[in-house]
């Protein structure tokens, strides 16, 4: 089973990366991008192939280590 | 007008920031994860509405700044 987990700064947050990004386009000549904001991007690879018990893992995983929850919003895709 | 890019290392190139995780999973005691690779992910906010005009900025800015495509694989979605 695999897994995919996007991690992205909740609303209101700051993101310094993004206004960079947002700039180096502006440089770069690339029109029409009002506003950056980057995440990050988590594939699992599961052993196991019990759904629930997969998306309880990850949802461990997620609140323990991959995602600043007091910052970032996660959302878990399972396929 | 909204775009999501999704970053993502090719296959067989090493992600050690990946393994890392996939160590920190196993001492956390959260088992099932066969591996890890991370990505990334940009949430672009879009001005004008012509969606292939849209695509083919977005196209230039992956190739030019946000992807290596030498060892990363790049994906866009507007919505």
């Amino acid at each position: 089973m695999k897994a995919r987990v996007t991690v992205t700064l909740k609303t209101g947050v700051l993101d310094p990366q993004g206004k960079a990004i947002e700039g180096a386009l502006k440089s770069l000549g690339i029109d029409g991008v009002a506003s950056v904001r980057q995440g990050k991007v988590f594939d699992l690879e599961l052993t196991g192939s019990d759904k629930a018990a997969a998306e309880a893992a990850i949802k461990t995983a997620c609140e323990k280590l991959l995602a600043n929850t007091v910052v970032e919003n996660y959302r878990i895709e399972i396929a």
